[in-house]
């Protein structure tokens, strides 16, 4: 029997876990609430335990899985499979995460970022179609991303390779980031930076616009009402998606100049805005690069949605040569 | 005895080329012109000639090579060894260089473009320090530069990643590049675009200035006078470089927190300027980035000067399993 593979993505508010063949089809998917009381030093035991009944239920045994991948929030140290900064998760001090997780399970363990296992995830089996070089933004709360380059996950020198949220955007006049710089992409393209740009643009818009009075009257809005009123030819909606997207293909200018991947890869909350989005970025993104990148290089959206990381995660503890190339 | 290494610099006015070690020491180095006469249909003929004739004086054999690498002008087609739009060697058509190269002399041949030979040059044996991840930047006549990432030169999908010289640093109201698009790091920051951006500046320029006054009168400054008048302290000068650094630094700031390098190197003709050049680009580039990316990647002039494509060259015919890491 071909063996199989586990992937887990680890969230600060549910652990979701799915058995998938290696060809990366999901075949049971299942999750548990993330325990973060007492310095979250639940997690590992609970989230193994409930694999290892699963396993049970379903009459299978170890031998008959290549190993389970993981994504988890914080920074990752490949080498010795310890977390840290993990703070969704109540983790602050290093936790030993591999060793405790195979020692409870008795399987292979691979660890990875969450950005970077959903970018795994949409590579493999989403809009990355198997390429061997592919970039996944993904745009929600914050901005995030993954880079995949000549068949592998870039982490750098300190695990912060593909922290695209932080491509500075505006060099001059950017808005203050929680990182502690200025001008970071995340500012102005994740659903708060969208807000922040709408409430920055409405001060100067004088014309018509439902935006404009919803934002006068000091209602909520959220990045989707954006993108809805822009539908209906809302003024200030539409400046509001240009300028955005002129911001997001300027960052996305970067990742095709300087690695010419085959696909970039737009997932998150925002991406559900699709071509109201896709459509300006690739507008703008066509002037911003060179010419070879133009012609080979493709914006597209993401297609996994939540799949994206236990898919992803799962990739990880596949071996080398298993790996499926479209 | 341990087998030894051959890298090839094949460029449009001549071959260099060397004999090393394993551990990319350079034994032996020479020569040849390079004879672009008739569609440059002689070049590999000759340069093969004269690696067999320099083998022979040696009393070396080809059992004592693991093989030759070579960098080259053009794109180069990696599985089929092919290069094409090499034009300054008056290679408008396909080249089989490697098979060519290969059976002339009964050696493995690798090849790569002249950028990445370079950086892998650097990232070897110079500034890189034998690093897994290393981006470098040539910063000449043109703006070039090759990715290390993850210990391997990046390609991506159509042989165009590391186009740093083509990011887009002038989104708007650039200057028109030679590749058809505007504001790349190229017009601002090569040794022509410092003159350019010389004289831009002169025109708003009112106080007193030995660089504006060589402008007026119609002069012809490089971008080494740039540099040595802002030794001098001459403001026009100083403005100057205060201002290529912060474009400089705004391209480095997207490899840093895209990749996240122990070390970016700055190479080329322009780099002679020095600290003159670093300073300036570090305490911009530090404003721009990530704080781990801050404290994690370096920046660094190159060491290696005409050496890093022998050298890089050679890197590509090692064994996987030779790799010296530091």
């Amino acid at each position: 029997m071909e063996k199989k593979l586990i992937g887990v993505d680890l969230g600060g508010t549910s652990v979701k876990m799915a058995i998938l063949t290696k060809d990366g089809e999901v075949e049971e998917k299942w999750s548990i609430k993330t325990n973060i009381s007492d310095n979250g030093s639940h997690i590992v035991k609970e989230l193994g335990d409930s694999l290892n009944q699963k396993l049970t239920e379903l009459g299978l045994d170890n031998q008959q899985f290549y190993g389970v991948g993981m994504g988890t929030p914080g920074t990752v140290n490949y080498e010795k499979g310890i977390v840290k900064g993990a703070y969704n998760l109540n983790w602050s001090k290093e936790q030993h995460v591999r060793d405790g997780l195979a020692r409870i399970t008795g399987l292979s363990i691979f660890l990875d970022n969450d950005a970077n296992v959903a970018a795994l995830g949409e590579r493999w089996k989403g809009a990355g179609e198997g390429g061997a070089n592919v970039v996944f933004v993904t745009l929600g709360t914050g901005v995030g991303g993954g880079i995949f380059a000549e068949g592998q996950i870039l982490h750098g020198v300190r695990g912060a390779a593909g922290e695209i949220g932080h491509v500075t955007v505006m060099p001059e006049n950017g808005y203050q980031c929680t990182c502690g710089k200025k001008g970071c992409l995340e500012t102005v393209a994740s659903a708060t930076g969208i807000v922040r740009v709408a409430k920055e643009m409405a001060k100067e818009f004088s014309d018509v616009s439902e935006l404009k009075q919803l934002i006068s009257d000091e209602k909520e809005i959220t990045s989707k009402k954006v993108f809805d009123l822009g539908k209906k030819n809302d003024q200030l909606a539409v400046a509001v998606i240009d300028r955005i997207s002129f911001y997001l293909a300027l960052a996305l200018s970067h990742i095709g100049n300087m690695l010419n991947p085959e696909k970039i890869i737009i997932g998150g909350g925002v991406s559900a805005a699709g071509d109201s989005l896709l459509k300006p970025i690739v507008s703008y993104f066509e002037k911003m690069v060179f010419p070879v990148v133009r012609e080979s290089t493709k914006i597209s959206i993401a297609t996994l949605g939540n799949d994206a990381g236990i898919i992803g995660a799962a990739w990880l503890a596949l071996p080398d040569d298993e790996d499926q190339e479209a």
